[in-house]
This record gives structure tokens, sequence and C-alpha cells, in this order.
């Protein structure tokens, strides 16, 4: 057998890389090697000083004052800016805040609002599963009838008629790593009349998008993945401009009210996009994700999109040349061009195996059924890291590795 | 003039006040008279240590294995416990979660849906105004005619008729401290056939509340005042045990599903209180509210509210010894039995006041049009710090000198 390329190869690739002075931001278990970052992206070195700042000065000692000297007030947009500029929004477009779920909740709220004479919402039946029950949700509460129709990738364009209010799809699937074509579904969705809603949170700080430039509606996504703002980490959402005066969110809270601090009894919402804030801040939460996308913001996204495809390519070939397509197939876009940033295969032993990977210290995950599912994060991943999980996941399921009792103990997060 | 108390007799209470030791376990700037717990909590000194475990051994080095070896996906239930207990709740009842607008969201849309032929949301118009925008929103949203009724605290027993679906209060009024009798309102509204929602932002930690002993329906709370969870902290919501399997969630999200990760298609509330959770919950914002919350959990509320009470008895009767009531009335209730845990006094300058209140290191806050606004958060202030915080008072009324322009410029956040 003869692989498509050699360790010395790959640590070539890794002193030639652009990217590589990013890994050192990062705080890294020794010795493991992380492809889950899809899942939960790693901790920035500077977390935890930039929290204890937070934490002890700013509410230890300066307490409510912070609110207005330490810039609390004005934290979901100033961290929505940074994360705007790596999703390609307008400015003012753009806020973190609360979670995807909620977000989404908002955003389709608004956007069904926009298409009151409209009935369907078209999704993805794989589309993440808290993306359809939020739309299950919201569709059942609605005063009009609403439907979501949910079908699968190919047949999306066909059911593109002017009867679909919205179009509500992720970017990059989290199950197989399918890349939809953003600028030509907003495209195809508005030709009919209908509304996009993009959720980003497998595609947002690993490669370039440009939200703006595809004329998107609504976007959504998530803070704990390329953009290590740590676990459960608060999540963004974009309004287009074009949209943001005519909607009037359903979650009115204080912090989108005009003038929160007049305490008035009417709600009246604020310019422009804080009017999708709900509720406080949490200041805690938003300083993490503050350094995850500031540390994104610092790169180029089209080298990390680059270096993303480079990886996942390395890495599927290796592990097709070492397995048979029998062995492990392929349930990820064969092309890294149609992928996001991971790869994935279907085994019927998916869990064992991710268990026998873990225990050599390959962390990816799996998704059920039958999914084991790597992410590849280009600003902490190397080539030989790549290399070396692949050479591992074929080891484990060439010598049967995973078929020991200890590797099948189930857990409640998969 | 003769005082009412001396500061030699507060100092005695001090050294008699068996909650006394609480104070040593937060970290407050050496001098400064904190009278604004009710709007943001002192920092609990275990914060700090806490959240770098969270942060460099659970996320940093276990990265994803965290959600379940250091038991992160069950901290919205883990940290609802604590809550659960201390605001008299039954075991299973209480989630961290979210903010309270978006708790607020969540239990009154499950309320009005139990009572779908009643119209009616009955509020108090001085409710805090989140509250008021949140009713308003949904009720806009809905699909069948409801209504918004907003009327005084004295009206509200004569308008509970049976159109009222839902009895939506704070226990303790934010502005003027106002606390109502939870118990007999919600016997009342549960005689004309209407459920309750209590928010509970300015009671929850600081005195004894009994939820289940009042056959309460929902309740919500914030994280951030007395629970000491930090700027923005999570909030949590209660749901009667009797209710919760009758409550289709409408921010139906997947860690309210049963089986989040099978990853089905179609939503399937979670047994029991979980089906309330929305998004991912967040680590971080979880592990700081843990922290305060047990602090708490700790303390006798019956003792806390004892103290309570006599320090808002304590300033009020030093404040009316040495001004006037046209000097500075108070609009808080008379009786410290009809009081949260905090005194709030209306002036015209009430700004510049405060201002200058803070300026010799004593902070409470501003509420609009012209309340001064003085908390007492009884597990970190002492009675010489209520008897100094009166004297500085009354000396900044007495010399005029909140009648500098630098004690008027405005800020954002009051």
């Amino acid at each position: 057998m003869t692989l498509p390329m050699s360790r010395m190869q790959c640590a070539q690739r890794d002193q030639q890389d652009a990217l590589a002075e990013f890994r050192s931001e990062f705080s890294l278990p020794e010795g493991l090697i992380y492809l889950d970052g899809n899942s939960l992206g790693a901790l920035p070195k500077a977390t935890p000083d930039r929290l204890q700042t937070v934490i002890q000065q700013q509410w230890g000692s300066q307490l409510i004052r912070s609110w207005n000297d330490a810039g609390w007030v004005d934290m979901p947009q100033r961290v929505g800016e940074i994360i705007g500029q790596i999703i390609g929004a307008e400015p003012a477009s753009t806020l973190a805040a609360d979670s995807t779920s909620i977000n989404l909740y908002k955003v389709l709220a608004a956007a069904l609002a926009l298409r009151p004479e409209r009935a369907v919402v078209l999704t993805e039946a794989d589309n993440f599963p808290t993306d359809l029950y939020i739309a299950q949700g919201l569709t059942q509460q609605a005063p009009t009838q609403r439907e979501v129709r949910a079908v699968t990738a190919e047949q999306i364009y066909g059911q593109l008629h002017d009867d679909v209010a919205v179009l509500m799809l992720s970017h990059v699937n989290y199950r197989n790593g399918y890349r939809h074509d953003l600028a030509a579904l907003t495209k195809a969705a508005h030709a009919v009349g209908a509304l996009v809603i993009w959720d980003l949170a497998h595609s947002a700080g690993v490669m370039p998008i440009n939200l703006a430039a595809a004329q998107a509606d609504f976007a959504v996504g998530c803070g704990y993945k390329y953009l290590n703002g740590g676990p459960g980490a608060l999540a963004f959402l974009y309004v287009a401009p074009r949209h943001q005066s005519l909607c009037r969110p359903v979650l009115s809270g204080w912090f989108g009210h005009a003038q929160p601090f007049a305490f008035g009894a009417e709600y009246e919402p604020a310019a422009g996009i804080a009017r999708f804030l709900v509720g406080t801040p949490p200041v805690l939460s938003m300083a993490a994700l503050e350094v995850g996308a500031e540390l994104v913001q610092r790169a180029d996204l089209t080298a990390v999109r680059a270096k993303s495809e480079a990886l996942t390519e390395c890495f599927t070939a290796l592990v097709q040349a070492q397995l048979g397509p029998h062995d492990l197939p392929l349930i990820s876009p064969k092309l890294a061009s149609e992928r996001g940033s991971q790869v994935c295969f279907s085994h019927p032993q998916a869990w064992p195996i991710m268990q026998a990977l873990i225990a050599r210290g390959v962390i990816g995950d799996v998704r059920a059924p039958d999914i084991l599912r790597f992410g590849f994060a280009p600003l902490y991943l190397r080539f030989t890291d790549v290399f070396d999980a692949a050479a591992h996941l074929c080891s484990v399921i060439q010598s049967r590795e995973w078929d020991q009792p200890i590797f099948h103990a189930p857990a409640r997060v998969t």
C-alpha cells in the first residue's frame, strides 16, 4: 500500500503553513489530536486572563459601574461587529446574543411577519434538529396557517414556489458536511419572493462568507464552534439593514427597547439591529466569545478555507488509501469544495470506534445513528495531526480494536 | 437632633449578627458601601477559582468530554435545584436558563395555552418594564385575542374576574420596593380560575419564599441580583409539577427534547421541567450562577429576611430623623414587612444626588424619573454600613453637595 503522502510531507506543509502561528494562541493538551472543534472550539490562551479581568476588576471591584465604565452595555453590538466582519455582514447588522435556537426563533418570526400571505417554511429534512424544532414550535403558535416543509437537499430548488415565505437552511450540514451554495440559493429564493435564513453554525469562522454580497436576509450562528467562545457560548444573529426597521420583535425585551433606562410601560423597538436584543446581556459569556471572535477576525479567511480544504482532502485521501470503500464509506461530498470543514464516514460500529480513537488521544464525535464525524479547525490543526489521526482511525478499524467491551459503554452526550 | 441609634449601637448589632460571617465570602472593595446588590450582586470569593477550573481544566484540557465527565449537560437542572430550594419549589420544577425576559415568554405562553378561552393577562402597570414588553409581544403574536390589562397594585384584587387567564406580577416592585402577598394573591387568582406567574427578580435569595406551599403555577427570576451570579447572569424558571406535562413549549429547542442526541426530525418535549430548556446551556455563566446560588443556599433565609427588615428600618429611621419628610419623601412602604429589601426616596435631583453619593463611596442607583433606590443585601451589608450611608445621604442633601456640575453628567445606564 502506498500512501498519498508521507508524514514528512505533512510536516513540510506545516512548516510552510502561513496560519501555523495561530496554534500557539490556543491552549491544547499535549499529545491530543482534537478533531472536534466543530462541536466545541479549543480554548484561546487569552481567555482565562480576560475572564479574570472581567470577574475580578470589572465585576468585583467596579461592580455596577462597569455597565458604563467597562462598556458592558454595548457588548452585544461590539462583539456582534466582530462577528459581522467574519460573516461579511454590513456594519450594525449583527448582534451577539442568546442561543442559536432562540435567535432562530426571533428571525424566523420576523421573516414570517414580512411574508404574511405565504404559508411555507421550506427547509432541509436533514437540517440540524433544533432548527426544525424551533420552526415547528413557531409555526404551531402562528396566528395564520403555516407549514414547515422539510425536503432533501436535492429537492430544494424544485420546491421554491411562490407559497414559500422563508427558506431556512444550514449553510453546512452538521451530519455530512455538505455545503450549500449560499449566494445561489439566496438568489433563487428571492426570485420567487421568499426570504432566506442561513444558519452559519458550521461555517462562521472557518470560511469566507459574504452575507452582504449575497443579499442574505437573516442569519444565525453559534459561538462555541469555530468562534471558540467556550461551552454553550452566546450565539449571534444577523438581520439585513433593509429589513431591520420593518421587524417588530416578538421576543420584545427591555434591552431591545428604544430607551431601556427610561423604564416606560410600552414597548418601543430600538432603532436598527438592537431591537433584536431581549434580556440583560450575559457579560461573562460575552467576554469569552469576544476573545474567540477576535482571534478569528485576525485570520485571513481565504487562507483558512484553503487550509481547511487541504486538511479534509489529506484526511480523506489517507483514510481511503488504507481502507476500502466498503470498510468505511465516506458520506461527505467527495469534493472538498462542496464540503464544510469536516469529513464524515458511516460505520455500524461508529460509537465504539470513536471510543477506541478517543482512548488513543484522537477526539472526533459520533452522530446518530452511525456517523463518525471529524472536524478540522485550521487555526490549530496541523497536517501531521491529520496524518496521525488517519493512521489511528485505520488501525482501530483494521485491528477491530473497537471490539472490546470497554468501548461500548453509552454516554448521554455523543 | 437625636438619632434613633448610634454608630456604636450599629457596631454592636454587627457583632451579634449571626449572618456576619457571610461577608467574608464576598470580594468587596475596601471602603465602598454597596447598596446596589439588588441590581448587581457582589462577587463571591469562590467564583474566580471556580471559573478558572471550568475554563482551564474542563474546557481547555478535557474539551468536549466535559459535557459528560464534568456534568455540563446536567447543569441547568443541577443549578435549578439549588435555586428551587431557595424559592421553596418542589424538586425537579426549577431550571437555570436563558434570561428572565425569555423565561417569562416561555411560561406566559405556556400559561395562556392552559387558559385558551380567557383573554386577559392581568398585571401591574408599575411592573418591571421587560415583563410588560414581553407580555405585549406575546399577546400581539397570539392566535386568539389576548389583552394585557395593566392596573395599579391596589386594583389587582378588584380586577380578578373570570376573564383573567393569567395574573403576572413581580413579587417585589423594582421601583418602590412594595412586596405583594404571594400566597394571598395566588389564592385569589386561583379562586377565579386564573393562573399566576411570579417574577421573583427582587425577592429570590433575600427572603423565604414557598412556591410549593402557595401552590404557585409559574415563576421566573434573575440570577444577578441576590443570587450573585454575575453581570447578566443566567435566569431561572419554575413550573409547578402539575402543569409540566400539559405544557408544549413554544420555544422548542433541542435541549428541551426528549432525546436531544437522537437527532430526530420531530420535536418531542422532554419529560418534566427539562422541556423548558431551549439551546445549549452556557456553561461559564452557569458555573458563576452555581457559586452564587450555593452561597445563598447555605444561609438561613428567615434570618436573612429578619436582618433585611432590620437594615431597611435602620436606614429609613436614620434618614427620616435627619431630613424632613418634604426634603426626601419615602416612596417605599413605611412598614418593613411590606417592603422587599430596598428603600426608595423621591427627589427631583435624584440623579446628581446619587452621583455625589457615589463620589463619596456609597453606591445605590436611580430609577427614572426621580427615584433614589437603595438595596440591602443582608449577606454582605453591615449595620455600620447603613449608618454611614444614611449619614452621607443626609449630608449630600443638606449641603447641596449634588449641586456641582460634575454630578450632572448623564450616563447610558442608570
